[in-house]
């Protein structure tokens, strides 16, 4: 591509342009952080005032059943199991990633009792790591957790262990790892896995009940729009469910709430995983986001996905060929998600110049430029405008001025 | 009090009288249900627009720190601190209530090493239950959850006990437990004490560190107004934060989160105790309405509350005599909370019939009319109403229609 009316042509034949519309973006910004937070749909302000204003402000107490608040953690968990191939009574949605991670690995070392180990590879996103050694600090005994390279995964699974707990897309590269493949390996060492969708859910196919996975867990903020903080969802294949007294065993997981009983009776099937009283105004949210998705085909997604990642690649390949981005991501379509990664010795001060601009991707130490394809909104010709920015910026070096050498914490 | 007159006249020298205006009431609707969903503030509404529109909206994930979403679990818990005597850095706002039971049930039992048993009273929540079993359950070999009645706690209180969890104020009966006596003979024992102030912030005086507490967790959606579902708090007294090891290690808990280390480094303080990315719409909602209740004296909320209570016992039981109600609520001022309860054979069929002409309370099994006062928007002439309703209701008997026979859960 060598002209800006290449990347328009490309929008006017796209199938998923007129998704953008369902949008509330700002002007003036070209957004490549859907990936860390998704942007605010007009669905999802509108159900907000109909829950503040109808809901709450009138209905009140009685909006718990009158407006099915009660039943959202299901009825939005049966939402996402489409998008993640699982069937609708093996997702609930509730509390945040950390926490059902540590339902999960908690659930996993009881359904295989007599394995204390938990694996997992030291390019997973840190919460992950830091529930496993949280979970094994507070067994103790002889409950460990493994920490390999994940080209070491397969050597690391042996007869000890409990659970393989992968993030299918690394946060910062955007390797996508095997679900299948995996699975059938730490399956024929006798473990379970828990995959942890956080960067793929939303932005390509995922089919939980085709690998065979065990447990599941994955973020409502970032691909999926929920809203910042959305809460997250969990998954556990149907065979497992009734086999797991919950480590977190709340009101909301009881067979009969609201019969007040001073004994927990854990609930059939998914529900006991609940716990807490939900946050009904950021579930809600995260629900009429999650319709305007399923409104798409997640094959389309996924496949203009590849092409904005490949469009930007080769953008920033030719035009910025002498500023000394290298790649930092896996190149081949099949072992990558849904965002790009350049390592760059002046990645934060670049990034910060791009964001004064209105090119908002993010930045992940010690020297990685992250940018997010999500293509419900995003256009070729954004795309085209990004690189277009970028090399505006090494051009005239204004980056290089002394207000972006401070380094400091960025979201 | 014989006239609705006279309850008009106290309600013109009520000295909260002006609180009332900054809460978006349904008409025609007289909530005593307060304890268990407070009613949305214009606060709330208009800060859920700010944040929904421009924070989320225009500023997306920029806002993370610019619109100081980040330190909301701080800003908010010192906030909330102010209304349970604990210090600006002893309180934080995030997850469930049922999670931050776990958190801070875990961190009791790390606390006095060698120690194994959790004792709480019969009365207590069942969440608060439930949590404990769950607990005592996953780590096995010695540990205990025992479970005595209210009266028999101090003989609970062995060497082998490391905490005593208790609701101050019982859910059902709004019985209000001696916060100072507990905790001094839990102390006297060797053991902390954990208070649940589901029932209490809110509604009356909390002294936290006068009483010398250590652990405490409370609700946002009661008479805090911080909406359906607002995340819970929780208070660790500053002797006690650097030497928990949380046992759901997240990485908003870690001492840099944004540097992405593999291992955990727990924060210093309070901080430690967080894990998820907050829910921010939720957190807002609860960040505003504690503004409007700061603004209030809590020694007039409680004096308030009082007199709202005699008030309407005193008319149940004198205008209401021939129907059966008994009081299930302590008499004495200073023995109870905030909300009354009768109980009635018919409790249920007659809660329906008052939520029909808008006077809504609620009911608790097997036989208990619940109805919780709570002084910011409460007016005296709301309660003459109501007693008025009840009195019509029991007078015509419409209520025993047999619609009303069929039982059936409610919130």
């Amino acid at each position: 591509m060598t002209t800006r009316q290449q990347a328009v042509a490309l929008d006017d034949k796209d199938p998923l342009a007129s998704f953008r519309a369902r949008f509330l973006l700002p002007d003036d910004v070209i957004y490549l952080d859907g990936n860390s937070l998704g942007p605010l749909t007009k669905a999802a302000k509108e159900r907000l005032q109909r829950v503040i204003g109808e809901e709450w402000g009138q209905g009140l107490i009685q909006s718990w059943n009158a407006a099915g608040w009660h039943v959202m953690p299901q009825t939005l968990g049966a939402k996402i199991a489409k998008l993640i191939g699982a069937k609708s009574d093996e997702v609930v949605c509730a509390d945040g990633t950390s926490v059902n991670l540590f339902k999960l690995l908690s659930a996993a070392l009881q359904l295989r009792p007599g394995r204390r180990v938990i694996v997992s590879d030291d390019g997973n996103f840190p919460t992950d790591l830091y529930v496993a050694q949280g979970l094994t600090k507070m067994l103790g005994g002889d409950h460990e957790f493994r920490l390999v390279g994940a080209d070491d995964i397969p050597a690391a699974l042996d007869q000890t262990v409990a659970v393989l707990m992968m993030t299918e897309v690394d946060y910062r590269s955007g390797r996508l790892h095997d679900m299948v493949d995996l699975t059938k390996k730490a399956h024929a060492a006798g473990a379970l896995v828990l995959w942890d969708l956080c960067h793929s859910a939303g932005a390509l196919p995922v089919d939980l009940n085709g690998a065979g996975a065990d447990l599941a867990v994955g973020c409502g903020y970032k691909y999926l729009n929920g809203g910042p903080g959305a809460p997250s969802f969990l998954f556990v294949a149907e065979r497992h469910q009734n086999h797991i007294h919950p480590a977190i065993a709340g009101w909301h997981g009881h067979a009969e709430p609201f019969a007040f009983e001073p004994g927990y009776r854990p609930a059939d099937g998914i529900d006991r995983m609940l716990c807490s009283t939900i946050p009904v105004l950021s579930i809600a949210a995260f629900d009429a986001a999650i319709d305007v998705m399923l409104e798409a085909d997640i094959g389309q997604i996924r496949d203009k996905s590849i092409r904005l990642f490949d469009l930007f690649v080769n953008l920033v390949e030719t035009r910025c060929a002498e500023h000394g981005f290298q790649l930092a991501s896996p190149r081949a379509a099949a072992e990558r998600g849904s965002q790009v990664s350049f390592a760059h010795a002046d990645g934060y001060a670049i990034m910060q110049a791009l964001i004064e601009r209105g090119v908002i991707g993010d930045f992940r130490a010690p020297n990685l430029l992250r940018f997010g394809f999500a293509p419900l909104y995003l256009r070729y010709q954004d795309i085209w405008d990004a690189v277009d920015a970028l090399n505006d910026i090494m051009a005239t070096e204004t980056w290089r001025q002394e207000k972006y050498a401070v380094r400091k914490a960025v979201t």
